[in-house]
């Protein structure tokens, strides 16, 4: 009736809850799902938006509408749980519609830091009805990093950023999706709970204790290693006021090979804390590179741009520019594909390949 | 009946079990005990040396004797659980004794990741007989920090050093007694159960969920900045393949002015991982001081040196050694004792207030 298993459930159809909070960072959950699952996704709930279309409130998602009761929507099977709220608690205006779908037999899946299944009332009326709760950041990890046992034909990748909520797991998906299309054997490595919706399996590192993060990534590395690329997601960033350690047990847990720098030009400061600057990127390189050494060297080979606030022009000058300043491939994802990102890797790899026939493993 | 609550129980008789385990690394928490809190340890508790004292086989402790069985300590109110194996979880050997202490009305203190209060037996066994369970790792932390509220005429110190279980506890214990025998309004931040025990808050970070670490350590700044010095007891360390989430959680809520850096001479290899080479010290200072860029600027001030394992010759000379390659003082605490340490804080602490006069708060 409860659980953790991240696993994607075959046929599901979802209605993805934002009632309220339909920015396109705040409903980040929503956003993803309707851009990378959108096959299976019939509807968003939000009666503040009743009657338009996805693409309208979240410009993603096409013609897929947004309804105000889950009786509009009567052939879905999950209401997830579609934003990220700081703190990670459910908002309390929420708990009718999700009693409802309980009673409805429906799966409720969540992804934030306080559990469904922790709450009797929910519970109680998962039991009554056979509905089922998901909490996705429901975790058990209690394995530590051994450093032993990788496959150094396997290239790992990490995308990592200059904050939070700017689009490491867009470009870990698009960059994945993008050598899957090049016929590369490429996994998606997801570590946060969007990710894990969107792929099926990964690890909420967030939510992991904090002695058993490093842990917690390189078990999710080992498992998935029989692949020639892993792109794994990033979260947060080291120099983040809140969330390094997140950060830097996953560069540690991960051991990248290579790194994608992903930001979003004209963000000045850490979201929520307008009194501390976003250092700049050439700064947040060194630091990664630095803290890299220590799990066995790696450097960023491409940046990716999030330009959703810009227009074309503007965001193709950042693009040029931001390319000129640091000397490294620029891509533009969402706007302009993964092209440039995909040629960068490539490059990398095939480098990497040489190396290996010349040097001593490293 | 059971609880997380660190407060220091006045009046406490301590018995440590360390049950075949009494090297002093695995036996740390028995050992810190012994010797910041003899007063309120009545014996040590290890069938394998009876009859011995804690001095014979933990080095510390004086005459405090060995017991093979509770019964021999009738005035005992506590059984401490000594070891910290890696795990975290209690060997199934000491269940008898941790039963037999509950069947006594005694409370039971434990520093293990693993919880005794969620284990039904000796739940029920405390509930029968009135005895406790207090799990000094159990925690609730939710809070995010805010870098906001700072008060910058407390100087915030923290220790950090190449490796785990090196000593960094001690000299953050060592420095803060020595700072308040000069009449400094000194405060050891405990942040590690061992600590916690010793001094009767803190907060256990390795416990604490990753997104969660940086806000607990800003907390207990924040919570105890009114001294005028607070010494942090650093965790593991930010090179560390498996805890460096945790290292770095606490570098960037601690936000520290200054930082002391421990090490052991002739440690070669991180502890439990052969196959990983310790960075030498610069390297280990420069990553430090990198990453604290990011929480307002650190420096390490000074050195202290744990050779235990070396003989008094050798530990001066290693203490030359690395005073003169690095050009900072170096001290070796538990031997001679934390006058140079304090030494160098006193200075640093001078040109902090010489700063402040003459510059814009940072």
């Amino acid at each position: 009736m409860s659980e953790s298993a991240p696993a994607r459930r075959a046929g599901r159809r979802m209605v993805l809850l934002t009632e309220g909070s339909c920015d396109p960072v705040t409903a980040k959950t929503a956003s993803c799902l309707l851009r990378y699952c959108p096959d299976e996704v019939v509807a968003v709930l939000d009666g503040t938006a009743t009657g338009r279309t996805a693409a309208d409130i979240l410009g993603v998602g096409g013609a897929i509408p947004v309804i105000d009761r889950l009786a509009a929507a009567p052939g879905a099977t999950e209401l997830v749980i579609g934003i990220a709220p700081p703190g990670g608690r459910v908002p309390a205006a929420w708990r009718p519609v999700i009693l409802e779908a309980l009673a409805r037999g429906m799966t409720v899946v969540s992804g934030l830091h306080d559990f469904l299944a922790d709450d009797p009332e929910l519970v109680a009326a998962a039991t009554r009805h056979g509905g089922r709760i998901v909490d996705v950041r429901r975790n058990d990890e209690r394995d530590v990093a051994n450093r032993l046992g990788l496959r150094e034909a396997c290239t790992r990748l990490l995308t990592i950023g200059t904050d939070c909520s700017i689009g490491k797991m867009v470009a870990a998906v698009e960059l994945t999706r993008a050598l899957q299309r090049r016929r590369v054997d490429a996994k998606f490595i997801a570590t946060g709970q969007t990710g894990i919706m969107v792929e099926g399996d990964g690890c909420p590192i967030d939510r992991v204790i904090s002695d058993f993060v490093n842990g917690a990534v390189e078990k999710l590395v080992l498992a998935h290693q029989h692949h020639d690329v892993l792109v794994v997601e990033g979260q947060a960033t080291i120099t983040h006021p809140r969330y390094s350690a997140v950060s830097l047990g996953l560069l540690h847990g991960a051991q990248p090979h290579g790194m994608i720098l992903v930001h979003e030009p004209g963000r000045m400061h850490h979201g929520g804390l307008p009194h501390v600057a976003l250092p700049s990127l050439q700064r947040t390189i060194a630091a990664y590179e630095h803290m890299a050494e220590f799990s066995g060297g790696s450097q960023v080979v491409a940046v990716a741009l999030n330009t959703r606030l810009l227009d074309a022009d503007t965001a193709a000058r950042e693009r040029r520019r931001i390319g000129a300043e640091l000397g490294l491939p620029v891509a533009d994802p969402i706007r302009d594909g993964s092209d440039d990102l995909v040629d960068a890797v490539e490059r990398f790899r095939a480098a990497r390949a040489v190396a290996a026939t010349t040097e001593a493993p490293r």
